[in-house]
């Protein structure tokens, strides 16, 4: 398994008339955290699309525990619990500054060639920043 | 059953650099169907809320099949496949103007009342609304 | 000059904390509106781009007059009044459904080739679609 | 003067299908960074807004003059120029990673009570705050 925090302020703009977030700007949120995580690990998402490997959304799926608010200072803990295939699956919890858990999420995404728009193995890199943490696994 | 086809036309804004639309904007067009989904059937969201009735979402689950484009004109269809209680769930699916599935969700709310915060049942205008819908059930 | 009228209901999500619909958020109403302006002239801004003609926004100027709401139905006003050259300025007017001038805005785009990615020519429908509205001009 | 730098790295959500930052994305970064200018001074938007005063904006002028790109980290400067009474005004440049001038803009927020939604004056604290950077003026 491998895991990263990744801290995110709220902003004015994401909250609604209920006055909380809006439920459709998490999405951003995981976004931002995943990129944070390869960061952290050395892989720039930049640079795989700039090797021609997109990484698309296949599926999404969210529940909503309780809500952040306007100012919030969330941590966005993400994590990769197997190791990924032409799919990677990137596991999300996202805690308030007091500590409690809000929301979760799994996001399934799949590495796509851009050139010919199908799907392609896992870059070389990704993958051996990933091995190490799936060690017992064959 | 209830069904509701609601057209939307895609904005510059929700693509992204990929050239598509962002997977995070289609919460924004699950919440515009379902609204004129109620609408058509003489409910006003907006009425619901000014009587102090929320309906957050609690859970929303997202397949991504195609991708939709600048300026496309979507065909989303939202459907309630069962009397709703505590609960409603929302069912999507998201053509393109050729006909194609691209998207599909299920998104689930609950009624809040905004004075408690605390779940309520479903505003007796909205059962009224959908009881003949599902009169084979109990 | 040239006017076109086109209406645009408000998203939740377009809304923010203040209960009204956040600032920010008007920029993706103009682009709406000039797109279908262009759109009822038997104009694709697709097309354009489809033809490497890209109208990035050059200058953005907005005064907030009053609020928009939820669920409100607007009316996006939008006017050429100069003929274009290399720029051209779209003007807004915002009404609510009461009437109420809630918004103003001017928007400066210019024509770019895609390719050089430099300013260039107004497309030759474009010119052809509005030089009838601007008759006494050279 | 009071100046603050902030740094704000661009998300994927945030471009769009030319491959660059949203013209109308921009509002959220001055947003974001007029918070974070207002904390780093000891000011909480959050408690100001809890204490009754809202911020909402009136006007909003911008001009793009080079693109941002997914990822860029870009350092918004945001400066406080004459001393504020029922009006602030917020004077912005944003900066890429190169040092490089991609966006200039102004935006006037007005005092607003929230139980009157009427003008008042600037919250002492934050005059207090602003005061000795504008020694010279009466």
């Amino acid at each position: 398994m491998y895991t990263y925090d990744h801290k995110i302020r709220v902003r004015y703009g994401e909250t609604d008339k209920m006055g909380v977030v809006y439920h459709g700007c998490y999405p951003l949120y995981y976004e931002e955290a995943r990129t944070e995580m390869l960061r952290s690990a050395g892989i720039s998402y930049v640079s795989l699309e700039q090797r021609g490997i997109m990484m698309p959304v296949m599926e999404m799926h969210v529940r909503y525990i309780a809500s952040a608010y306007y100012d919030d200072l969330l941590t966005v803990r993400v994590a990769i619990r197997q190791p990924p295939g032409v799919r990677i699956v990137f596991h999300y919890q996202v805690y308030n500054q007091d500590g409690q858990l809000i929301n979760e999420a799994e996001l399934t995404l799949v590495f796509v060639n851009e050139a010919t728009r199908r799907p392609c193995r896992i870059p070389q890199e990704l993958k051996a920043m990933l091995e190490p943490h799936f060690a017992q696994q064959p």
